[in-house]
Protein backbone atom coordinates (compact mmCIF):
# COMPACT_ATOMS: atom_id res chain seq x y z
CA UNK A 1 0.00 0.00 0.00
CA UNK A 2 2.75 2.50 1.17
CA UNK A 3 4.84 1.81 -2.69
CA UNK A 4 1.40 2.11 -4.32
CA UNK A 5 1.14 5.30 -2.73
CA UNK A 6 4.64 6.64 -3.77
CA UNK A 7 3.58 5.29 -7.61
CA UNK A 8 0.53 7.41 -7.49
CA UNK A 9 2.62 10.75 -6.58
CA UNK A 10 5.21 9.38 -9.42
CA UNK A 11 2.34 9.26 -11.71
CA UNK A 12 1.28 12.76 -10.58
CA UNK A 13 5.13 14.22 -11.38
CA UNK A 14 5.48 12.41 -14.57
CA UNK A 15 1.43 13.79 -15.72
CA UNK A 16 2.79 17.22 -14.81
CA UNK A 17 5.90 16.46 -17.02
CA UNK A 18 4.31 15.22 -19.90
CA UNK A 19 1.66 18.29 -20.23
CA UNK A 20 4.41 20.56 -20.14
CA UNK A 21 6.17 18.62 -22.61
CA UNK A 22 3.03 18.67 -24.78
CA UNK A 23 2.98 22.58 -25.27
CA UNK A 24 6.32 22.30 -26.49
CA UNK A 25 5.25 19.33 -28.83
CA UNK A 26 1.85 21.07 -29.78
CA UNK A 27 4.03 24.54 -30.96
CA UNK A 28 6.59 22.64 -32.69
CA UNK A 29 3.94 20.25 -34.47
CA UNK A 30 1.85 23.25 -35.96
CA UNK A 31 5.20 24.66 -37.04
CA UNK A 32 7.05 21.91 -39.19
CA UNK A 33 4.94 23.05 -42.11
CA UNK A 34 6.29 26.80 -42.53
CA UNK A 35 10.02 25.96 -42.06
CA UNK A 36 12.76 25.26 -44.76
CA UNK A 37 14.21 21.76 -44.71
CA UNK A 38 17.29 22.80 -42.47
CA UNK A 39 14.96 24.37 -40.22
CA UNK A 40 13.06 21.62 -39.69
CA UNK A 41 16.21 19.21 -38.91
CA UNK A 42 16.80 21.95 -36.39
CA UNK A 43 13.41 21.97 -35.08
CA UNK A 44 12.77 18.44 -33.90
CA UNK A 45 16.08 17.98 -32.42
CA UNK A 46 15.48 21.07 -30.55
CA UNK A 47 11.70 19.86 -29.81
CA UNK A 48 12.91 16.47 -28.78
CA UNK A 49 15.98 18.32 -26.56
CA UNK A 50 13.45 20.76 -25.01
CA UNK A 51 11.40 18.19 -23.72
CA UNK A 52 13.70 15.69 -22.76
CA UNK A 53 15.27 18.05 -20.40
CA UNK A 54 11.66 19.87 -19.23
CA UNK A 55 11.10 16.21 -18.64
CA UNK A 56 14.32 15.48 -16.46
CA UNK A 57 14.63 18.60 -14.48
CA UNK A 58 11.00 18.16 -13.38
CA UNK A 59 11.53 14.33 -11.99
CA UNK A 60 14.92 15.36 -10.69
CA UNK A 61 13.33 17.85 -8.69
CA UNK A 62 10.79 15.61 -7.29
CA UNK A 63 12.40 12.76 -7.14
CA UNK A 64 16.26 13.66 -6.70
CA UNK A 65 17.24 10.15 -6.26
CA UNK A 66 16.20 8.51 -9.20
CA UNK A 67 18.28 7.28 -12.29
CA UNK A 68 17.11 8.57 -15.94
CA UNK A 69 17.44 7.35 -19.11
CA UNK A 70 16.11 9.39 -22.29
CA UNK A 71 16.36 8.76 -25.97
CA UNK A 72 18.17 11.97 -26.16
CA UNK A 73 20.45 11.55 -23.65
CA UNK A 74 21.35 8.06 -24.79
CA UNK A 75 21.87 9.48 -28.05
CA UNK A 76 24.51 11.91 -26.85
CA UNK A 77 26.17 9.55 -24.19
CA UNK A 78 25.16 6.08 -25.23
CA UNK A 79 23.04 3.61 -23.23
CA UNK A 80 22.94 3.98 -19.52
CA UNK A 81 22.36 0.90 -17.93
CA UNK A 82 19.20 0.17 -16.87
CA UNK A 83 19.50 -1.41 -12.77
CA UNK A 84 17.08 -1.99 -10.33
CA UNK A 85 16.79 1.68 -8.77
CA UNK A 86 13.75 3.64 -9.62
CA UNK A 87 14.42 4.74 -13.02
CA UNK A 88 12.16 6.83 -15.20
CA UNK A 89 12.75 5.91 -18.64
CA UNK A 90 11.64 8.67 -21.51
CA UNK A 91 10.90 9.36 -25.13
CA UNK A 92 10.25 13.05 -25.01
CA UNK A 93 8.62 12.49 -28.54
CA UNK A 94 7.65 9.21 -29.84
CA UNK A 95 6.10 9.63 -33.74
CA UNK A 96 9.34 12.09 -34.79
CA UNK A 97 8.17 11.15 -38.49
CA UNK A 98 5.01 12.18 -37.98
CA UNK A 99 5.80 14.66 -35.77
CA UNK A 100 7.64 16.13 -39.15
CA UNK A 101 4.71 15.25 -41.80
CA UNK A 102 2.28 16.59 -39.33
CA UNK A 103 0.63 13.48 -38.90
CA UNK A 104 -0.91 13.53 -35.47
CA UNK A 105 0.23 10.36 -34.00
CA UNK A 106 2.96 11.80 -31.86
CA UNK A 107 3.10 11.45 -28.16
CA UNK A 108 5.21 11.68 -24.92
CA UNK A 109 6.37 8.39 -23.32
CA UNK A 110 7.13 8.09 -19.34
CA UNK A 111 7.66 4.91 -17.56
CA UNK A 112 9.24 4.45 -14.31
CA UNK A 113 10.89 0.90 -13.37
CA UNK A 114 11.58 -0.53 -10.56
CA UNK A 115 13.57 -3.53 -9.45
CA UNK A 116 13.95 -3.00 -13.80
CA UNK A 117 9.96 -3.58 -14.17
CA UNK A 118 7.45 -0.88 -15.04
CA UNK A 119 5.60 0.24 -12.74
CA UNK A 120 4.34 3.31 -13.57
CA UNK A 121 3.57 4.47 -17.50
CA UNK A 122 2.30 7.95 -19.20
CA UNK A 123 1.58 8.43 -22.89
CA UNK A 124 0.49 11.82 -23.81
CA UNK A 125 -0.38 12.87 -27.50
CA UNK A 126 -0.82 16.16 -27.02
CA UNK A 127 -2.56 16.97 -30.75
CA UNK A 128 -5.11 14.37 -30.00
CA UNK A 129 -5.47 15.28 -26.50
CA UNK A 130 -5.44 11.27 -25.30
CA UNK A 131 -3.34 11.02 -21.95
CA UNK A 132 -3.04 7.27 -20.98
CA UNK A 133 -1.95 6.54 -17.85
CA UNK A 134 -1.27 3.58 -15.76
CA UNK A 135 0.10 2.17 -12.57
CA UNK A 136 0.81 -1.06 -11.10
CA UNK A 137 -1.98 -2.41 -9.68
CA UNK A 138 -4.43 0.54 -9.96
CA UNK A 139 -5.55 0.37 -13.88
CA UNK A 140 -5.08 2.18 -16.58
CA UNK A 141 -7.08 5.12 -17.63
CA UNK A 142 -7.71 7.23 -20.93
CA UNK A 143 -7.89 10.87 -19.82
CA UNK A 144 -8.94 9.70 -16.31
CA UNK A 145 -11.38 7.35 -17.81
CA UNK A 146 -10.70 3.41 -16.83
CA UNK A 147 -9.74 1.49 -20.06
CA UNK A 148 -9.72 -2.57 -20.61
CA UNK A 149 -8.47 -4.28 -23.81
CA UNK A 150 -10.22 -5.92 -25.96
CA UNK A 151 -12.11 -9.31 -25.33
CA UNK A 152 -11.61 -10.80 -28.78
CA UNK A 153 -10.66 -14.22 -28.82
CA UNK A 154 -9.97 -15.06 -32.69
CA UNK A 155 -7.29 -14.08 -34.59
CA UNK A 156 -9.58 -13.31 -37.49
CA UNK A 157 -11.55 -10.85 -36.14
CA UNK A 158 -8.59 -8.91 -34.84
CA UNK A 159 -7.28 -5.65 -35.51
CA UNK A 160 -3.32 -6.01 -36.38
CA UNK A 161 -0.58 -3.09 -35.68
CA UNK A 162 2.88 -3.22 -36.74
CA UNK A 163 5.36 -0.51 -37.88
CA UNK A 164 7.60 -0.63 -41.52
CA UNK A 165 10.43 0.42 -38.62
CA UNK A 166 13.45 2.64 -40.35
CA UNK A 167 16.06 0.52 -41.41
CA UNK A 168 16.23 -0.10 -44.94
CA UNK A 169 18.59 -2.80 -45.95
CA UNK A 170 16.90 -5.35 -47.89
CA UNK A 171 16.95 -8.43 -45.33
CA UNK A 172 15.04 -6.08 -42.89
CA UNK A 173 12.56 -4.96 -45.55
CA UNK A 174 11.88 -8.47 -46.62
CA UNK A 175 11.20 -9.78 -43.41
CA UNK A 176 9.02 -7.02 -42.04
CA UNK A 177 7.07 -7.75 -45.65
CA UNK A 178 7.18 -11.44 -45.38
CA UNK A 179 5.93 -11.26 -42.36
CA UNK A 180 3.18 -8.51 -42.83
CA UNK A 181 2.34 -11.43 -45.83
CA UNK A 182 2.27 -14.09 -43.87
CA UNK A 183 -0.40 -12.35 -41.16
CA UNK A 184 -2.89 -10.48 -43.44
CA UNK A 185 -4.30 -14.33 -44.33
CA UNK A 186 -5.05 -15.04 -39.94
CA UNK A 187 -6.05 -11.17 -39.09
CA UNK A 188 -9.26 -9.14 -40.03
CA UNK A 189 -6.69 -5.81 -40.95
CA UNK A 190 -3.59 -3.77 -40.78
CA UNK A 191 -2.73 -0.59 -38.94
CA UNK A 192 0.46 1.35 -39.21
CA UNK A 193 0.72 4.52 -37.29
CA UNK A 194 4.25 5.15 -36.75
CA UNK A 195 4.43 5.59 -32.61
CA UNK A 196 5.33 2.52 -30.91
CA UNK A 197 3.64 3.55 -27.41
CA UNK A 198 0.57 4.54 -29.19
CA UNK A 199 0.44 1.26 -30.39
CA UNK A 200 0.81 -0.17 -26.93
CA UNK A 201 -1.83 2.54 -25.65
CA UNK A 202 -4.08 1.30 -28.37
CA UNK A 203 -4.00 -2.52 -27.49
CA UNK A 204 -4.82 -1.02 -23.63
CA UNK A 205 -7.91 0.52 -24.92
CA UNK A 206 -9.18 -2.10 -27.93
CA UNK A 207 -8.74 0.10 -30.60
CA UNK A 208 -6.51 -2.86 -31.63
CA UNK A 209 -6.26 -6.08 -30.93
CA UNK A 210 -2.76 -7.27 -31.74
CA UNK A 211 0.74 -5.64 -32.51
CA UNK A 212 4.30 -6.57 -32.59
CA UNK A 213 7.46 -4.40 -33.39
CA UNK A 214 11.39 -5.56 -33.26
CA UNK A 215 14.21 -3.42 -33.76
CA UNK A 216 12.95 0.28 -32.51
CA UNK A 217 14.35 2.78 -30.63
CA UNK A 218 15.07 1.04 -26.89
CA UNK A 219 13.26 0.60 -23.64
CA UNK A 220 12.11 5.02 -23.72
CA UNK A 221 9.64 3.38 -26.84
CA UNK A 222 7.68 0.69 -24.59
CA UNK A 223 8.24 1.33 -21.04
CA UNK A 224 5.36 3.75 -20.29
CA UNK A 225 3.14 1.65 -22.59
CA UNK A 226 3.88 -1.61 -20.86
CA UNK A 227 2.83 -0.64 -17.78
CA UNK A 228 -0.61 0.48 -19.57
CA UNK A 229 -1.07 -2.41 -21.48
CA UNK A 230 -0.68 -4.63 -18.12
CA UNK A 231 -3.16 -2.32 -15.80
CA UNK A 232 -5.25 -2.40 -18.64
CA UNK A 233 -5.96 -6.30 -18.62
CA UNK A 234 -3.69 -7.00 -21.22
CA UNK A 235 -0.30 -8.61 -21.81
CA UNK A 236 3.17 -7.62 -23.47
CA UNK A 237 5.59 -10.75 -24.15
CA UNK A 238 8.55 -11.23 -26.66
CA UNK A 239 6.83 -11.89 -30.48
CA UNK A 240 8.55 -16.19 -29.95
CA UNK A 241 6.27 -15.93 -26.82
CA UNK A 242 9.10 -16.18 -24.14
CA UNK A 243 8.91 -13.05 -21.19
CA UNK A 244 9.02 -9.71 -22.19
CA UNK A 245 12.86 -8.29 -21.94
CA UNK A 246 12.90 -4.10 -21.70
CA UNK A 247 16.02 -3.88 -23.08
CA UNK A 248 15.88 -6.34 -25.91
CA UNK A 249 13.73 -4.08 -28.96
CA UNK A 250 11.43 -7.04 -29.05
CA UNK A 251 7.89 -6.51 -28.16
CA UNK A 252 4.18 -8.16 -28.76
CA UNK A 253 1.25 -7.03 -27.08
CA UNK A 254 -2.24 -8.40 -27.08
CA UNK A 255 -4.94 -9.48 -24.21
CA UNK A 256 -4.26 -12.55 -22.89
CA UNK A 257 -6.78 -14.82 -24.92
CA UNK A 258 -4.59 -14.11 -28.12
CA UNK A 259 -1.05 -14.45 -26.96
CA UNK A 260 -1.34 -18.37 -27.98
CA UNK A 261 -2.51 -18.02 -31.42
CA UNK A 262 -0.37 -14.36 -32.22
CA UNK A 263 2.84 -15.98 -31.10
CA UNK A 264 1.56 -19.20 -33.62
CA UNK A 265 1.20 -16.82 -36.33
CA UNK A 266 4.43 -14.74 -35.46
CA UNK A 267 6.38 -17.73 -36.07
CA UNK A 268 4.99 -19.17 -39.21
CA UNK A 269 5.20 -15.79 -40.16
CA UNK A 270 9.25 -15.92 -39.91
CA UNK B 1 -19.32 32.64 -60.74
CA UNK B 2 -23.36 31.41 -60.79
CA UNK B 3 -21.96 28.24 -61.05
CA UNK B 4 -19.75 28.83 -57.81
CA UNK B 5 -22.59 30.37 -56.00
CA UNK B 6 -24.72 27.03 -56.40
CA UNK B 7 -21.43 24.84 -55.62
CA UNK B 8 -21.14 26.89 -52.22
CA UNK B 9 -24.68 26.23 -51.36
CA UNK B 10 -24.33 22.63 -52.30
CA UNK B 11 -21.21 21.97 -49.82
CA UNK B 12 -23.45 23.83 -47.01
CA UNK B 13 -26.25 21.45 -47.74
CA UNK B 14 -23.39 18.32 -47.62
CA UNK B 15 -21.81 19.99 -44.45
CA UNK B 16 -25.15 20.01 -42.75
CA UNK B 17 -25.62 16.65 -43.84
CA UNK B 18 -22.57 15.18 -42.58
CA UNK B 19 -22.29 17.00 -39.20
CA UNK B 20 -26.00 15.41 -38.45
CA UNK B 21 -24.76 11.96 -39.64
CA UNK B 22 -21.52 12.41 -37.46
CA UNK B 23 -24.01 12.21 -34.34
CA UNK B 24 -24.98 9.17 -34.95
CA UNK B 25 -21.26 7.82 -35.75
CA UNK B 26 -20.21 9.18 -32.68
CA UNK B 27 -22.78 7.84 -30.53
CA UNK B 28 -22.05 4.08 -32.35
CA UNK B 29 -18.38 4.57 -32.29
CA UNK B 30 -18.50 4.76 -27.81
CA UNK B 31 -21.06 1.74 -28.41
CA UNK B 32 -19.09 -1.16 -29.97
CA UNK B 33 -17.17 -1.88 -27.03
CA UNK B 34 -20.39 -2.56 -25.07
CA UNK B 35 -22.18 -5.08 -27.31
CA UNK B 36 -22.44 -8.80 -28.33
CA UNK B 37 -20.85 -9.97 -31.68
CA UNK B 38 -24.80 -10.20 -33.04
CA UNK B 39 -25.15 -6.80 -31.72
CA UNK B 40 -22.16 -5.40 -33.12
CA UNK B 41 -23.01 -6.27 -36.77
CA UNK B 42 -26.86 -5.07 -36.18
CA UNK B 43 -24.64 -1.86 -34.86
CA UNK B 44 -22.87 -1.21 -37.71
CA UNK B 45 -25.52 -2.05 -40.18
CA UNK B 46 -27.94 0.19 -38.60
CA UNK B 47 -25.32 3.09 -38.16
CA UNK B 48 -24.42 2.67 -42.03
CA UNK B 49 -28.01 2.62 -42.81
CA UNK B 50 -29.27 5.44 -40.64
CA UNK B 51 -26.55 7.55 -41.38
CA UNK B 52 -27.45 6.92 -45.58
CA UNK B 53 -30.83 8.07 -45.05
CA UNK B 54 -30.31 11.15 -43.06
CA UNK B 55 -27.64 12.59 -45.64
CA UNK B 56 -29.68 11.41 -48.86
CA UNK B 57 -33.25 12.67 -47.15
CA UNK B 58 -31.39 16.11 -46.33
CA UNK B 59 -29.69 16.31 -49.61
CA UNK B 60 -33.13 15.76 -51.81
CA UNK B 61 -34.73 17.85 -49.97
CA UNK B 62 -32.75 20.79 -50.68
CA UNK B 63 -31.76 19.25 -54.19
CA UNK B 64 -34.69 17.51 -55.49
CA UNK B 65 -33.65 16.85 -59.05
CA UNK B 66 -30.04 15.82 -58.02
CA UNK B 67 -29.13 12.19 -58.54
CA UNK B 68 -27.83 9.79 -55.73
CA UNK B 69 -25.23 7.06 -55.18
CA UNK B 70 -24.46 5.54 -52.08
CA UNK B 71 -22.57 2.41 -50.88
CA UNK B 72 -25.25 1.61 -48.89
CA UNK B 73 -28.03 1.69 -51.40
CA UNK B 74 -25.81 0.48 -54.00
CA UNK B 75 -25.29 -2.68 -51.65
CA UNK B 76 -29.04 -3.29 -51.58
CA UNK B 77 -30.04 -2.56 -55.15
CA UNK B 78 -27.15 -2.50 -57.65
CA UNK B 79 -25.03 -0.03 -59.00
CA UNK B 80 -26.65 3.06 -59.67
CA UNK B 81 -24.96 4.51 -63.11
CA UNK B 82 -23.06 7.70 -63.06
CA UNK B 83 -24.37 10.49 -65.16
CA UNK B 84 -23.60 13.92 -66.62
CA UNK B 85 -26.66 15.18 -64.12
CA UNK B 86 -25.55 16.47 -60.66
CA UNK B 87 -25.06 13.40 -58.98
CA UNK B 88 -23.80 12.83 -54.79
CA UNK B 89 -21.57 9.98 -54.50
CA UNK B 90 -22.00 9.49 -50.36
CA UNK B 91 -19.91 6.91 -48.39
CA UNK B 92 -22.29 7.12 -45.04
CA UNK B 93 -19.26 5.44 -42.79
CA UNK B 94 -15.91 5.25 -44.30
CA UNK B 95 -13.65 2.96 -41.96
CA UNK B 96 -15.77 0.39 -41.03
CA UNK B 97 -13.39 -1.91 -39.51
CA UNK B 98 -11.87 1.12 -37.40
CA UNK B 99 -16.07 2.19 -36.31
CA UNK B 100 -16.24 -1.89 -34.91
CA UNK B 101 -13.03 -1.65 -33.56
CA UNK B 102 -12.69 2.02 -32.05
CA UNK B 103 -9.91 3.42 -34.09
CA UNK B 104 -10.86 6.54 -34.21
CA UNK B 105 -9.86 7.26 -38.26
CA UNK B 106 -13.89 6.71 -39.41
CA UNK B 107 -15.51 9.69 -41.21
CA UNK B 108 -18.97 10.51 -43.67
CA UNK B 109 -17.83 11.09 -46.79
CA UNK B 110 -20.18 13.17 -49.46
CA UNK B 111 -19.02 14.18 -52.98
CA UNK B 112 -20.95 15.58 -55.98
CA UNK B 113 -20.40 15.24 -59.31
CA UNK B 114 -21.27 17.62 -62.16
CA UNK B 115 -20.53 16.05 -65.85
CA UNK B 116 -18.90 12.93 -63.72
CA UNK B 117 -16.25 15.19 -62.33
CA UNK B 118 -16.26 15.82 -58.64
CA UNK B 119 -17.07 19.75 -57.66
CA UNK B 120 -17.99 19.76 -54.17
CA UNK B 121 -16.28 17.39 -51.22
CA UNK B 122 -16.95 17.27 -47.56
CA UNK B 123 -14.80 14.61 -45.22
CA UNK B 124 -15.85 14.35 -41.92
CA UNK B 125 -14.42 12.61 -38.85
CA UNK B 126 -16.91 13.20 -36.13
CA UNK B 127 -14.47 11.49 -33.47
CA UNK B 128 -11.43 13.71 -34.15
CA UNK B 129 -13.60 16.37 -34.95
CA UNK B 130 -11.96 17.18 -38.42
CA UNK B 131 -14.13 18.82 -41.18
CA UNK B 132 -12.46 19.11 -44.48
CA UNK B 133 -14.27 21.00 -47.20
CA UNK B 134 -13.15 21.70 -51.11
CA UNK B 135 -15.33 23.75 -53.51
CA UNK B 136 -14.24 23.56 -57.65
CA UNK B 137 -12.34 26.94 -57.66
CA UNK B 138 -12.61 27.85 -54.05
CA UNK B 139 -10.08 26.00 -52.54
CA UNK B 140 -10.03 23.20 -49.74
CA UNK B 141 -10.33 24.05 -45.93
CA UNK B 142 -9.38 21.61 -42.38
CA UNK B 143 -12.35 23.46 -40.12
CA UNK B 144 -12.63 26.38 -41.59
CA UNK B 145 -8.55 26.83 -42.03
CA UNK B 146 -7.59 26.80 -45.55
CA UNK B 147 -5.19 23.68 -46.52
CA UNK B 148 -2.25 22.99 -49.30
CA UNK B 149 -0.52 19.80 -50.06
CA UNK B 150 3.00 19.41 -48.94
CA UNK B 151 5.75 20.85 -50.84
CA UNK B 152 8.10 17.99 -50.74
CA UNK B 153 9.24 17.11 -53.83
CA UNK B 154 11.68 14.03 -53.30
CA UNK B 155 9.97 10.42 -52.83
CA UNK B 156 12.72 9.37 -49.93
CA UNK B 157 11.52 12.34 -47.81
CA UNK B 158 7.59 11.49 -48.33
CA UNK B 159 5.49 9.71 -46.14
CA UNK B 160 3.20 7.31 -47.70
CA UNK B 161 -0.10 5.78 -47.19
CA UNK B 162 -2.15 2.72 -48.79
CA UNK B 163 -4.59 0.20 -47.67
CA UNK B 164 -4.34 -3.65 -46.93
CA UNK B 165 -8.03 -3.84 -48.13
CA UNK B 166 -10.24 -6.75 -47.57
CA UNK B 167 -9.54 -9.65 -49.81
CA UNK B 168 -7.32 -11.92 -48.86
CA UNK B 169 -6.88 -14.55 -51.87
CA UNK B 170 -3.41 -15.29 -52.56
CA UNK B 171 -2.53 -13.32 -55.15
CA UNK B 172 -4.23 -10.29 -53.99
CA UNK B 173 -2.37 -10.05 -50.86
CA UNK B 174 0.91 -11.45 -52.60
CA UNK B 175 0.03 -8.08 -54.69
CA UNK B 176 -0.44 -5.82 -51.98
CA UNK B 177 2.94 -7.11 -49.80
CA UNK B 178 5.14 -7.32 -52.86
CA UNK B 179 4.16 -3.32 -53.92
CA UNK B 180 5.02 -2.79 -50.22
CA UNK B 181 8.32 -4.08 -50.44
CA UNK B 182 9.27 -2.63 -53.55
CA UNK B 183 8.24 0.68 -52.34
CA UNK B 184 9.80 0.85 -48.86
CA UNK B 185 12.93 1.24 -50.37
CA UNK B 186 12.00 4.87 -51.96
CA UNK B 187 9.91 6.67 -49.45
CA UNK B 188 10.30 7.36 -46.00
CA UNK B 189 7.89 5.17 -44.17
CA UNK B 190 4.29 4.27 -44.52
CA UNK B 191 1.15 5.21 -42.75
CA UNK B 192 -2.48 2.47 -42.97
CA UNK B 193 -5.18 4.10 -41.16
CA UNK B 194 -8.06 2.10 -42.55
CA UNK B 195 -9.89 5.02 -44.38
CA UNK B 196 -9.44 6.04 -48.55
CA UNK B 197 -11.27 9.21 -47.93
CA UNK B 198 -8.90 10.10 -45.05
CA UNK B 199 -5.90 8.95 -46.54
CA UNK B 200 -6.85 11.70 -49.10
CA UNK B 201 -7.53 14.69 -46.67
CA UNK B 202 -4.25 13.69 -44.87
CA UNK B 203 -2.83 14.32 -48.80
CA UNK B 204 -4.86 17.21 -49.07
CA UNK B 205 -3.35 18.56 -45.22
CA UNK B 206 0.03 17.71 -45.92
CA UNK B 207 0.40 15.41 -43.37
CA UNK B 208 1.14 12.26 -45.60
CA UNK B 209 2.56 12.94 -49.60
CA UNK B 210 1.72 9.47 -51.43
CA UNK B 211 -1.69 7.56 -51.16
CA UNK B 212 -2.70 4.99 -53.65
CA UNK B 213 -5.36 2.22 -53.02
CA UNK B 214 -6.69 0.05 -55.97
CA UNK B 215 -9.88 -2.66 -55.68
CA UNK B 216 -11.67 0.23 -52.72
CA UNK B 217 -15.61 -0.42 -52.77
CA UNK B 218 -16.53 2.21 -54.78
CA UNK B 219 -16.44 5.60 -56.42
CA UNK B 220 -18.17 6.61 -52.61
CA UNK B 221 -14.62 6.48 -51.36
CA UNK B 222 -12.82 8.88 -52.92
CA UNK B 223 -15.55 11.09 -54.64
CA UNK B 224 -15.03 13.69 -51.52
CA UNK B 225 -11.57 13.49 -51.22
CA UNK B 226 -10.71 14.22 -54.83
CA UNK B 227 -12.06 17.05 -54.76
CA UNK B 228 -10.34 18.32 -51.42
CA UNK B 229 -6.88 17.19 -52.89
CA UNK B 230 -7.36 19.13 -56.23
CA UNK B 231 -8.72 22.42 -54.38
CA UNK B 232 -5.84 21.82 -51.90
CA UNK B 233 -2.73 21.80 -55.10
CA UNK B 234 -2.87 18.36 -55.35
CA UNK B 235 -3.53 15.70 -58.27
CA UNK B 236 -5.75 12.60 -58.05
CA UNK B 237 -4.57 9.85 -60.55
CA UNK B 238 -4.61 6.57 -61.51
CA UNK B 239 -1.40 4.41 -59.92
CA UNK B 240 -0.74 3.81 -63.62
CA UNK B 241 -0.10 7.21 -64.17
CA UNK B 242 -3.32 7.72 -66.57
CA UNK B 243 -6.57 10.13 -65.67
CA UNK B 244 -8.35 9.33 -62.33
CA UNK B 245 -11.68 7.60 -63.00
CA UNK B 246 -13.80 7.55 -60.49
CA UNK B 247 -15.54 4.13 -61.28
CA UNK B 248 -12.06 2.53 -61.54
CA UNK B 249 -11.71 1.54 -58.28
CA UNK B 250 -8.17 2.47 -58.51
CA UNK B 251 -6.37 5.85 -57.31
CA UNK B 252 -3.64 7.37 -56.59
CA UNK B 253 -2.60 11.00 -55.36
CA UNK B 254 -0.11 13.46 -54.43
CA UNK B 255 1.05 16.87 -55.04
CA UNK B 256 2.11 17.65 -58.96
CA UNK B 257 5.97 17.70 -57.92
CA UNK B 258 6.10 14.05 -57.36
CA UNK B 259 3.44 12.65 -59.41
CA UNK B 260 6.44 11.32 -62.12
CA UNK B 261 8.80 9.26 -59.10
CA UNK B 262 5.67 7.87 -57.27
CA UNK B 263 4.29 6.73 -61.04
CA UNK B 264 7.43 5.22 -61.49
CA UNK B 265 8.06 3.99 -58.21
CA UNK B 266 4.65 2.23 -58.38
CA UNK B 267 5.28 0.49 -61.68
CA UNK B 268 8.05 -0.79 -60.66
CA UNK B 269 6.52 -2.11 -57.89
CA UNK B 270 3.89 -4.36 -60.01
Amino acid sequence: MAQNDSLSEFLETAVEAAKRAGEIIREGFYKTKHVEHKGLVDLVTETDKACEDLIFNHLKQQHPSHKFIGEETTAAYGITELTDEPTWIVDPLDGTTNFVHGFPFVCISIGLTIGKVPKVGVVYNPIMNELFTGVHGKGAFLNGKPIKVSSQSELVKSLLATEAGTKRDKSTVDATTNRINSLLFKVRSLRMTGSCALNLCGIACGRIELFYETGFGGPWDVAGGAVIVKEAGGIVYDPSGEDFDITSQRIAASNPLLKEAFVEALQQSE
